[in-house]
């Protein structure tokens, strides 16, 4: 029975939750059990109407919409999948087509607006700091009265009053207007008595008057716009501090989780283009929306908004067409930085603001990248530095003051808890931490929020793996031990067997949570992928150079224990100090670039000198990949640190 | 009866003609009657609907409108005073009302889809020539494919063969592509097999690119956009020369036919701003679209459009709010030069083509003041020199190659007909040219067009006022002569006393063309407003210098006698071979700026070396326009080669 009910498999979208359905509950208790926290007023009575979820697969085999569910939803949202959870179950009728299969039946998505759950999302990085010199200037300045004998234009008056006031400004640097700014200054001047503020994009180029001295009133928002999960900063710019972090899942996911999915969709049809750009748009919205309030400011103060991204995300937030980055060769539309009015992208901060969308490198090395680069500051480092940022796509950068490389590896999401039988993201109740006594298999763990654990995250799965080789759980090619399966700690089925990390009394998701030889593959494969990638770029360098220091960058990147990425071979073998967890580096050097103008020419600069190695097609990448997929590494005398695999059976 | 009869006055516009009615016709047949060609397919049956006028004043004493009238007019267009010429006459009933009224009681606006009259509008100047230098470049190339080993970003490729191609381009100068072009370019590249042509603004601005090679399609537009009269040219940018030439009446004329009127309805009302805006916008369009279809080219192909005109013009060209010009200080929103994106503007040319707004030197001088500097290259000249633009605000220009003054006087629009008896524009039926008899006083005359006379226009005012003072019929003060005024080319009535320039029998208007006393006053306010001008600012320059030869631009200045001109003192007294009548330099200006960039550099530096003379407030005006009342002048010794006024009485 057990098993015939667990053939029922919901997979719960953006959380990464997979549930084996054994209840005839409506999904509101589900998610209920689950501990997953969803928006509801009412409790489930049905009288709210906020516990929205969208039924992406399996619409067919759940109970029809109730009366209830007509009255909260529109027929459009109801035709696209849209239900209310505490209205919605599963119909028994149906039951009978399902029993055999082995795939999840059930795909679920839960928005933002229902879904309560608290995210481990990075929003911190750790910053090398930068200097406070942004592009926005504002200026308060008391422009001269018309007279008669000086009948001089209402601008050319401002201009005279603001170069007295910036003395910098050489006479050859002409002053531009923003033409709609232009239209309301005879206004501004007259209202407000000649004494206005003048705002100040780089340098020359006016972009708002504002009557009276507001020159305290200076923001500015960063924004890291990710595959999954968006953040925004909003920092005021006269001290570099931040006001107010937003962070949100990235709405897209409702249209498919990874690029993949989605850059298929605008391929298919080209309006999606225009759908996924106003739900990035409207999310970043909400962001400034919601840091204003924090902040106690109106988004009229916000100037300039920074932006960095990945590829796709960088074309499709600037409504560019992203589907020859999704093919080979893999060509984005620009790679320069660009400057965007506000208003052209629809962005909710000052009319006349600007948008700086940071460079790209190409197809699969994005703005992010090159957040990553300005923040870690690595053209700066006297040692060759290995920097990696770590989420679906990895970028592996390899630099120092002289030279800079960059590739991108394809490390699938499974250090983000895809494609793993318990896996999930780093939200409340992952499993993030785990130790293996050697003795007696007896595994301790910790989970985020110190929930019931319902699955493990990409940490405690990098931890799971270093500490079952370290126990000889597994062998060096990643294989089960035959020695242990008959340990009390394994579950087997048929063919299948799965290491226990935490037993089904421990769990909150009424079974055990567990490793199995898939699972393992997974992680293999992306651990593999870092390693070879870093390898082939190695390979580009004279001289037979060293990596010195490692950065690990990215959400993962800062909860990972550096030493059992070390062991699992995941990075290379060099000091534990001199390894650095740098944090959201990318959304750092977003901020960076709010901040400092400087570093916009670096990185336009840098552009120039990184060198970009398509790592795939590389001739000695199988090879490299193949030897990269042995724990720590086919090749033993790569790891000299790492004494413990001496022991460690290869096969 | 005559007399009764001719107290029933209609005024047309915006021709300036003067009607007295007596008729009982409709207005078509009145209009028919003066040979005003109108529009109407049916011939006033009332079928076509075609011959549509606005009556802007006496709406009440003229008959209800018909049937017929509301099919073909909007309730609203009635209420605003629309009829149809064919289906109005005026109401026999509401007669009495108006026997003693000496002003016109009617206002009838003649809108230009009516109108059908050939008027006489200058579109052609004489160029000193400039040099094809457009900002406007066009480039074909063929750029390369990327591939996986240079998997090179479409604007990068595009931009390493844009550079290939424009080796004056420096490293360090950035390429910048117009964002809605951006989203094109992969679509357009890959549809085109990579060839394309590349449309520049400035050097290094990506406004277009098209697919295959266009490069022989390159068209810009030079409007000059005057307070009556609208002027555009389309001009082949790769050879300079003009394709086609559209002008037609300012539709602002509907709203009122003086500037001041019209800013005092944006004073009452600032809607009325955005209307006036569309009004010329709407003039504009008309224009690109019918020399496009002379030219046969799609305005898509139209690149770039320069504009000049007053400052009025220009303000509401742009949507710049000009009620401050209209009272002192008289402060324009902005002088420096603009470049604008065509479709802020809502022009009909390139999606991203640009518009050029010439600078403007003071509330009074305008663009237009620029465009004639700039074509006539007063700048270059060694001797000091006289420019006048005449309109109705003269603008003076005094300079040479050092110096350069600019002043405004308001010569009032007498020179353009108006406020004359028998004043109309140059239109077909105009009195151009005069000689008198001073035997006989005999008056031999031109007509525009050779139609039987309707009216005197300015260059014939200018011609009867000096062949009066050579025939002794006036004096120095402007007075008829007394020993004249019996003579039978004179009309007496009661106070007034009115020269015969052309016979009843002879004109077109069934009574006398004639000039009266308050006529000649007039005219003399008028060349006393240039002279006194021209004095005033002299005054401002050092060591004595004279005027060593003097240039007549504008419409009327082309047209005009300039010995006539000279003769009543309107200009200073220099040799015939020394005055150039340098025709709508204006536009020319316009053109020029159009095609060779560098002179848009030239008019901002310029800018900063013009002197304004704000003439009406400077402290001995009241006395230079008293003497310059005079014919020549009150000081005769000004005007030494004039041997005739020895024997002209002086009062």
């Amino acid at each position: 029975m057990e098993i015939k009910n667990r053939s029922i498999i919901i997979d719960f979208e953006p959380i990464s939750r997979r549930v084996y359905f054994s209840s005839d509950g409506s999904l509101y208790e589900i998610l209920s059990d689950l501990d997953v926290q969803i928006r509801s007023i009412c409790g489930g009575l049905g009288t709210c109407g906020k516990c929205k979820l969208l039924v992406q697969k399996g619409k067919e085999f759940l109970t029809t919409p109730t009366k209830t569910e007509k009255s909260f939803l529109t027929e459009v949202e109801l035709r696209n999948g849209w239900r209310l959870a505490c209205q919605t179950k599963l119909n028994k009728n149906n039951l009978n087509h399902l029993e055999k299969l082995t795939q999840p039946q059930f795909r679920i998505f839960l928005p933002s607006d229902t879904l309560l759950e608290d995210f481990k999302i990075l929003i911190t990085g750790i910053s090398k700091g930068t200097k406070i010199q942004p592009t926005i200037q504002k200026v308060y300045t008391e422009v001269r009265d018309p007279s008669l004998e000086e009948p001089y234009a209402d601008f050319e008056r401002i201009e005279e009053s603001l170069r007295a006031k910036l003395p910098n400004l050489k006479r050859n640097d002409i002053i531009n207007i923003d033409f709609n700014v232009l239209k309301n200054i005879p206004n501004i001047l007259r209202e407000s008595d000649h004494k206005i503020t003048i705002v100040l994009w780089n340098n020359t180029n006016i972009i708002t008057c504002e009557p009276g001295n507001t020159i305290k009133d200076k923001f500015g928002i960063a924004f890291d716009i990710g595959t999954t999960t968006i953040v925004g900063y909003l920092i005021n710019l006269n001290n570099g501090k931040i006001y107010a972090v937003g962070s949100k899942l990235n709405s897209q996911t409702a249209y498919g989780e990874d690029l993949i999915t989605r850059l298929t969709l605008i391929k298919e049809n080209n309006e999606n283009l225009q759908k996924l750009n106003s739900v990035v748009i409207k999310d970043l919205n909400e962001i400034i929306s919601n840091t204003c309030s924090i902040a106690k400011i109106d988004s009229s103060q916000i100037y300039e908004a920074t932006v960095v991204g990945n590829t796709v995300m960088h074309h499709i937030f600037l409504g560019l067409n992203p589907v020859n980055i999704g093919m080979s060769p893999f060509i984005p539309v620009i790679q320069k930085n660009l400057n965007v009015k506000a208003k052209k992208l629809n962005l909710n901060i000052s009319k006349n603001g600007n948008i700086y969308i940071a460079p790209i490198i190409a197809g699969f090395i994005g703005a992010d990248t090159i957040g990553v680069i300005l923040s870690s500051q690595i053209y700066n480092e006297k040692s060759l530095t290995l920097a990696i940022d770590i989420g679906t796509n990895g970028e592996i950068i390899i630099g120092n003051r002289n030279i800079l490389y960059v590739g991108s590896c394809a490390a699938g999401s499974a250090l983000e808890g895809a494609h793993i039988s318990n896996g999930m993201r780093a939200a409340a109740g992952a499993i993030d931490t785990i130790r293996i006594n050697s003795k007696d298999l007896e595994v301790s763990y910790t989970t985020i929020k110190n929930k019931k654990p319902m699955g493990i995250c990409g940490s405690g799965l990098v931890d799971v793996i270093a500490e079952m080789l370290k126990s000889k759980i597994i062998t060096r090619s990643g294989n089960f031990n035959r020695e242990y399966i008959n340990h009390e700690s394994f579950i087997r089925n048929d063919k299948k067997i799965e290491f226990i990390v935490a037993k089904k009394e421990e769990t909150s998701i009424g079974k055990e949570i567990t490793v199995s030889q898939d699972d393992i593959r997974q992680i293999q494969m992306a651990k593999a992928a870092f390693y070879s990638g870093t390898r082939i770029i190695m390979n580009h360098l004279k001289d037979n150079q060293m990596i010195k220091q490692i950065f690990l960058a990215g959400a993962f990147g800062n909860y990972i224990n550096a030493q059992n990425a070390k062991f699992i071979g995941m990075i290379p073998d060099i000091a534990a100090d001199k390894i650095f967890q740098i944090g959201n580096a990318a959304g750092t050097g977003a901020q960076h670039c709010l901040l400092n103008r400087d570093l916009r020419n670096k990185a336009q600069e840098l552009l120039k000198k990184i060198k970009y190695v398509e790592i795939a097609i590389e001739k000695n990448f199988q090879k490299e990949y193949a030897e990269a997929m042995y724990f720590p590494h086919l090749k033993l005398d790569l790891f000299p640190s790492l004494g413990e695999y001496k022991e460690i059976p290869k096969r």
